[in-house]
């Protein structure tokens, strides 16, 4: 037997079935047109989002990190609930514009931006975070050709990192941001050119559940955007702190404590160095927002036994659910909190493994898990859908095609 | 420094850059409208079809796996060369009549087959290798409701696997077929039932290169087919005996000896049971057909220093190279091989990391690999490329959307 992990708070049986948004799995699933099917609820983001407003600084500007969920109809709801918007490319850039963010809110961060995608982002005035002094000497001369003033941050490289995040972003030669060492001479011919001076970027790592590990990455990321800013000897207009915030995927996961990071935060917000005491001060989540708030249902299409094993194969898997089968940024396999949605009150009665339909034995999504017995026309829900699913799957795999998604 | 897979044979350097079918890479992306962009070459399928034709017994018929590629032009050009075609699904199934294949010449296997890939199967006279008992009977009855006799042959879990294969797929508890003992009742229940018997398929493993592995697996498989032959009491009018294949992707990895491979099924051949006397027998291969006929050309649009270490940042990544970057059915990271494709027969002369551009520390391409001094603007190309890349790698992530494709 191997343990699943924790169900999100927020979800409950209705009649015997899982019920996501006080609907039904059944009902979404038949409105839906089918499985397998991405179910995301907002009533489970606003809720976070009151959650997370609540233990954070009224000070702290919340930005969505949409690489975690660009969905439309969810990248709308987001528009409604936070300060700012992270993209990652310019794919994203037209996405969030079609959902109504405005450039004014939208920083773009990532390491390899080709000039197709600077022009844009300039053109339209949104802030890129700079991730080298090639980059930035490229959006300067695009900048120029354009005749439009560039809005420039830089990405920094700390020289440290965050502790047990599942991610590490910052720490040692990365591919990510400039130096720490780098980051003033570079911020100052930056400033020098003219262009919109936009602040720091400093994102070290994701994932992370340990509220001690977070405080200390935020102490820490205060205690460079003060340095870099004496060293740059302008002010700080923006200092994007990055996320890291953690959700519980497994087995013996704590869920991450935001009021000891809140407080935290408000402890330092009250002694702010004189070089941040103006500056809007962001955190950019993704994951932590969303995550939680996501199912993805599929439909179990197979039941059969193999020397003694029960397997339940179901019409989705891996080409939708990467994270969840263990192949994506995971060295030991472990399974996701999974459920027989159309039996979710039911207790658990004998040992089954839950894979995919593709023809692969990397399609797995819960390995000898404690189940209630399901059969063929049951639906499986995996939990934690929210973030890094569809859109961070390989959904052609197979023949197979994207599933549905719908936000209730 | 940590070393490069070995570059597949048939490319070579023309004027300094890298030539595909006889075409340098500036050409072909100039053509393709940009990168990234993967390209396959006719000349290399060719030409590995014609050393595997001579290597094996006349009689031995070669199907295509096309989830290994399911590119439309490169799946015509595969429909002239092979015996067969296997699918995994139903969208497999549209995308294959679509390149020119028979009914008759496909075959369908996967564990999650749904009512209706098994419907469109059956009217359109597909081979169905069934996953499971269940599946049979909704094959059957599926068949009956329709009113046309379904095609229909046994996957079979043998209790033996494939030594040293990349992924194992047959001994033990498995998602895939029927367990050996359970194979020959329901074969009889099938035929009893008015079924067209289509025989056997016995797929153990993936991407083998030791040649004694694959003599002892066939070995088993013809032992096996033989035993359940004489059990079900019919005549076995095919054999599937998979596949396994593999082909060289890191440092120290030798190609598979196919000499050895089919002088040993020869003699295998010549003292066949009188079980298998009349048995049509094929093989079915994916990567070790198309796998080393690809490259993936992304350009260089960042090159920067990180405490010093280089960093070349492409336009292309782990979105179109989801392997190649370490994150498919991965435990330990290596390099496959990649070159600076515009300099192709320059000497070595740094160590750099080549990252794609997502916004992620899993985008990595090369790690710390010897390379020549490239800059901005050059191009990469990362071999082996031509199987699992881009149906099998997250093309949306980020924002980024599918690569170009081109067959040359």
């Amino acid at each position: 037997m191997k343990p699943l992990g924790p169900i999100p708070p927020g979800f409950a049986a209705l009649d015997g079935e899982l019920a996501i948004g006080g609907r039904k799995v059944c009902a979404l699933v038949k409105e839906a047109g089918g499985t397998p099917l991405f179910v995301y609820s907002r009533a489970l983001i606003d809720a976070r989002m009151a959650a997370l407003r609540a233990a954070m600084p009224a000070r702290l500007k919340i930005h969505y990190a949409m690489k975690a969920n660009p969905f439309a109809p969810l990248l709308e709801h987001m528009a409604d609930l936070v300060d700012g918007l992270d993209i990652a490319s310019g794919g994203e850039l037209a996405m969030a514009r079609a959902a109504g963010f405005t450039p004014r809110e939208i920083s773009f961060a990532g390491p390899g931006k080709t000039d197709a995608e600077l022009t844009a982002a300039i053109r339209q005035g949104v802030t890129i975070n700079l991730e080298s002094a090639g980059e930035a000497r490229r959006a300067l001369a695009l900048g120029t050709a354009l005749g439009v003033t560039p809005r420039l941050a830089i990405r920094v490289n700390p020289d440290f990192e965050l502790r047990g995040s599942g991610m590490k972003m910052g720490g040692g030669a990365k591919p990510f941001g400039v130096d720490e060492g780098a980051v003033a001479p570079l911020a100052r011919e930056i400033i020098a050119a003219g262009a919109v001076w936009r602040g720091l970027h400093i994102y070290t790592g994701s994932q992370a559940l340990d509220a001690g590990a977070v405080i200390e990455m935020q102490g820490n990321v205060l205690d460079v955007a003060a340095r870099l800013t004496q060293a740059i000897g302008a002010p700080l207009v923006h200092l994007n702190m990055g996320g890291g915030f953690g959700i519980p995927y497994f087995d013996k996961d704590q869920p991450l404590d935001i009021a000891a990071v809140g407080a935290a935060l408000q402890e330092r917000f009250a002694s702010l160095l004189p070089e941040l005491q103006d500056t809007e001060i962001a955190i950019e989540l993704g994951r932590f927002l969303v995550g939680e708030a996501g199912v993805y249902l599929t439909r179990i299409v197979d039941r059969k036994e193999s020397h003694g094993q029960v397997f339940l194969v179901c019409d989705g898997g891996l080409h939708h659910q990467l994270a969840a089968s263990g192949n994506f940024g995971t060295v030991v396999r472990r399974n996701y909190p999974l459920a027989i949605a159309t039996r979710f009150d039911a207790l658990a009665e004998e040992e089954a493994s839950v894979v995919g339909c593709l023809c692969t034995p990397l399609d797995r999504l819960a390995e000898q898990a404690q189940l209630p017995r399901a059969d063929v026309g049951d639906l499986v829900a995996v939990f934690c859908a929210g973030a890094y699913g569809a859109s961070a799957s390989p959904s052609a795999f197979l023949g197979q095609g994207p599933a549905r998604e719908m936000l209730v």
